[in-house]
């Protein structure tokens, strides 16, 4: 894999999960949604298969990470960090990417939501909001979270006939995705949100948090409400500790 | 595959297509349904497993893609635009019978909704309408929501061991839909309508609207409300120019 | 495959088969249940996943059939009716020994239904009851809903990589179920009942409707209010129609 | 498979498999969680997501019984007992593990439920509770549930092109969980949960009863009310006599 095809793959990849990701929240929070307020689990499902269309879109490209807790769990399974921040740039950028095509997709919801007296603040469309702010447990809930999405992922390579899981390959880079694999990643984020996103809405990844508050920042969204900047670093910080947990137990496990 | 094999199976394909579609969209909003009400999750995986249905019956006839924005699509990629015109003949064909028997199958629920004081219109048991009318906003839905079916779709031809995507046989026509590829394009359909279904409800595919669009204008139902042809060439239009736009960028990425 | 397996294989899978229909059901509609009332989805996805529990239980014995109208309609693709009988017996068998495990799970809460003063009829737990009644309409809903799963089925086995499905073997018996072919038609009945269900609760399956209706007649449910023979025939004949014309127009088109 | 491999993976698998399970029972009872009320479609998806999380992740360590019911329906069916005690006690501290774990996630949820002036009782986060207490209904109902998740499994080993299932393999123990078998048991949980669970809530599992109601009782939960432990015999006994029937009908059918 060329530099040039893992920054195309994280960007467009990344660009894809959270399009999706972002419209799920928009499709069940905004008034004049034909999903408003249809539940958990619309939410739950919208995000995974949102990882199943990114990932299986960005896989022959540059392995489908999307997510640097992803990133920095491969890098610490297998000691090969070269490529890190090339992977995370693309996915910081491919989320920004993704916020505006939701906001763009949603726009006329979003002027509707600006027009009401009671206009809902928009921030939880594009990043995740704590129901109750707490940081260090909000911080202890990702990084639970997050490890059990990096462990499971990094396990499934080791498992035969579900397709390519990690491994190595040209440079020491990583490929995820062929064969089922990328299903089974959809399908674990599924249940994640289903079960560990109560009290945070799981955020698990760095860039879908912060590439999405970036966009909100500076997007002319009317009555957009605040950024909430000091929240920022929990689902940042929090998500890379749960990585690095992860492959550290993987690699003492395997 | 012979121009028969084709024909035959965009018909069939996306008359089954048509019938989980506009069935599931009946069962949740008409009275006397044991699903009425039963919310946009039953709506998403209706139309998801729709596509499973049909997409897996016509894959060994025509490659199914059941869509004219599919099939637009895969001519940007492959240059190839010779049978395009009998694929959308296919598709718009199958459109209508599908409409037709969904209407067969919820007759008495048609008949009950026309007797109430108060009858819904029923155009939104065929054809998409919008939650907020904005001619521009609503485009670009489509034409987002459209590219996000598109580019993974032919992405996925590049994944090992999901089956055979997007590739050229006999005369330039496409095959698509062995091993678990449909099944894929499934879920991406599902999670396509929960994230990005609440501006305009998803039409993504113009034989889809059109071709039901028609039938309810056709089909003897009481107290049927207005086939809405002003709105019409929106879902027509926008997946169209979505499918262009994917082509282009799968072309500049892969 | 031998007249014994044929029978023990049908036997065995339409008794898990009903046994999580019925089951969701009961969970659904009775007091007392963690599941009360939890919506149409569950309905959908409780039979989906019956039919992959028993289908792909029955699979190595008898090729999974668990529905009169499957054997049918296989029959008319092959020409091969010698061991139909021995097929539906097995499935009727089943069918029946499935309803009193579900009985048997549920029996406190049938328990408690009864003693209620407005105690539920409980034939919906068992068998299939239409919204609206009406012979004619019901009857069509049931053909056209079952002839939706019996050609997608059949045009499965010309599908490559999904394993193997309709295949002749040893004595014109006919094999379903190796590989992924048993999930996709698992989320075949979840898009079946989720889209065309909502008219009569789709039956799709004669032995679905009769043996619990006769277990519902036999079993000493207390207030169990009346098992409805007057529409027992609808669930029968329109499947068996319905699958006639599916395997017609599989002939035809492949 | 040595045994340092088998305990490992027994108490990782279950410790994941207990994290997305109480998770999920948690995200849907407690207050202050966005999951708050989602339903039982979330609490089935939640637990069946879990099975596969951890399932995946032990297999290739000690072929992913996860469950003491699981591995004495394998001991039935090969003859085989020597590994038994080694599984079931690194299922049940992979259990305790993961409620505890699950309760680190959902800190501030459990300590504002405290708060409460109506505090929530917090054992149904943990372990199972019935809806009618009736020891020999909610052993029948545990039984039979077993039964149909232990009888299927063992049976998915006959079925080609889904992956490995049980099969015998140095020394004995047995291996499940290449391939797509995994995703399939998963959603035969998923299949029992919504169709079986709504009397006692479906342990079908001792080590995911015990495990965790052994944390409830040590855990600094405040206001956490009774751990019942007069109910904790039946989702052990029940479990274990139903997986035993499942050997036996597995022996005698196949």
């Amino acid at each position: 894999m060329s530099n040039g095809d893992i920054f195309t793959g994280e960007v467009i990849g990344t660009a894809i999960l959270i399009l999706f990701g972002a419209g799920v929240c928009a499709a069940v929070t905004l008034k004049h949604s034909k999903a408003k307020a249809s539940g958990w689990i619309v939410i739950a499902f919208g995000w995974g298969f949102g990882v199943m269309a990114g990932a299986y879109t960005a896989a022959p490209l540059s392995g489908a990470h999307l997510n640097p807790a992803v990133t920095v769990g491969v890098a610490v399974d297998t000691g090969d960090w070269d490529k890190v921040p090339l992977y995370i740039l693309g996915q910081l950028i491919g989320a920004v990417i993704g916020a505006v095509l939701a906001w763009a997709l949603y726009y006329a919801q979003f002027a509707a939501n600006a027009d009401e007296k009671t206009a809902l603040p928009t921030l939880g469309v594009f990043s995740t909001v704590p129901e109750i702010r707490n940081p260090v447990a909000n911080l202890v809930t990702e990084i639970i979270a997050t490890a059990a999405l990096v462990l499971p992922l990094l396990a499934f390579g080791k498992v035969d006939g579900i397709g390519v899981g990690p491994v190595t390959e040209g440079g020491g880079t990583v490929v995820l995705g062929s064969g089922i694999s990328v299903l089974l990643v959809a399908f674990l984020v599924v249940g994640i949100g289903l079960s560990l996103g109560g009290p945070t809405g799981y955020a698990i990844n760095p860039a879908r948090d912060l590439g999405p508050r970036l966009a909100h920042a500076l997007l002319p969204i009317p009555n957009k409400g605040t950024s909430d900047w000091g929240y920022a670093w929990v689902p940042v910080v929090g998500p890379l500790i749960g990585a690095v947990l992860a492959g550290l137990v993987f690699n003492a496990a395997f």
